[in-house]
């Protein structure tokens, strides 16, 4: 065999900052011992940081508290949020894990590469994964609002995963992908990734002025939204951009008035 | 990114034939929801043999087939044996999952690595992952009678995995190395590219936009035109987006006048 990085090895600092860097959110987990379970998953794989959006019970819960074990320190700390949107303000790179595909989706990446490209982009800002409902998964709402969309590999005959099994497979992925030997240097001239809140606010303004412009038919909105969602996603578009775009809107909105 | 193995595309018979010569061992479980949790685990990546040694409690308990969702085809074919021996009987690779390293271990290898050597050698008969009781682990008996040690890369402040998430994590992985090379998925949804002289138009449209709009002063264009080719140009614009693009700026200028 060849030689093996060794993700298990003693503290690489580098790779600590990157897990630092990665919230695991649960949307709508449907059950306080799935909390725990999640929160443990996490721990082995050196992962922390805890956002519930709309969970059923508390983290506090007994049945959480004893299916984290050793890790109920993830589960003291871990954020309540009262939407997805409010987990994932302040990250540059979002993983939606979803078996879904959907025509308008996100380019869709095997959990390996998103992991990868999760930590890469780790060193740019906070990066989330993101899990949904035990049964019903996570809404088009939800999809929508993250920058890529993820699927475990399964069989055909068997393809849902527990919820903790799932994050115990999207964290040991993103502990390996960390751990490996520094991955390739960023794209030169890349400039800095917008935040998750300013893309938002981007795709507002977009739609905003689509419908007083008269282009866009409230009553048939048709793609434009998610569309332009999708193309700002590939695009990975930049801070400097994002501003480009939005002071044109703005100077043309002004110019009409 | 680069072109992807497809892990859950359809039925691969090589890959097929690898997963159904893989055992998993379970050495005295000491709860029979673990056992129905490890079934869905094995299940969602394709694995079906499970073997039981001195389980405590049976498969068909109510907890197991309830932890076991799909996969309660898994726990009705389990085989249940008296000792590791008799369940490593008529394999030709064992691999025993334990975080401990002994000074007479066989060599150990990372459990990516211990999934690839399995596989490979699956060709040439059964191959076995053991795992052991949810606490004390393995015997040092059991492990010596094993062909690898592997371990599962963990955090040092929590290097105990949940069971079936340590099954889930090695089926994974199996599955990983067995699937692999497979066709690589359809880009979803790749759209049209846009023609050149399109993009230029749009260029030019934006720059227009901008001039009449007063958001660019023409005595200072600065980097407005070259950072939105480059945007685009990053993103792949896709024709029906250009369109929308296109729509949007002549909506807007219309609306202005």
């Amino acid at each position: 065999m060849k030689p093996q990085a060794n993700p298990s090895a003693g503290p690489d600092p580098k790779a600590m900052a990157a897990l630092d860097r990665v919230r695991i959110v649960l949307v709508s987990p449907s059950h306080p011992g799935n909390i725990g379970a999640a929160a443990r998953a996490m721990k082995t794989m050196g992962l922390r940081r805890l956002f519930l959006v709309n969970p059923v019970g508390s983290p506090g819960d007994p049945q959480a508290v004893a299916m984290a074990s050793g890790a109920r320190d993830v589960l003291a700390t871990a954020l309540r949020c009262d939407s997805l949107a409010e987990a994932l303000a302040g990250t540059v790179f979002s993983v939606a894990m979803t078996a879904r595909r959907r025509e308008l989706a996100a380019a869709s990446l095997w959990v390996r590469e998103a992991a990868g490209l999760a930590v890469e982009r780790s060193a740019t800002g906070e990066v989330a994964f993101v899990f949904g409902h035990e049964t019903s998964g996570l809404s088009n709402e939800d999809l929508s609002l993250c920058t890529q969309w993820s699927p475990i590999p399964t069989d055909d005959a068997c393809s849902s995963l527990n919820l903790a099994a799932a994050v115990q497979v999207a964290a040991y992925e993103i502990r390996m992908a960390a751990a490996v030997p520094a991955p390739p240097p960023a794209v030169p001239d890349a400039g800095d990734p917008v935040r998750h809140e300013d893309l938002e606010a981007l795709v507002a303004h977009l739609e905003r002025a689509a419908l007083e412009s008269g282009f866009l038919d409230p009553a048939r909105p048709g793609r434009l939204v998610p569309r332009m969602r999708r193309l700002f996603a590939r695009a990975r578009l930049e801070r400097e951009e994002l501003a480009i775009l939005r002071g044109l809107l703005a100077a043309m909105e002004k110019r009409k008035s």
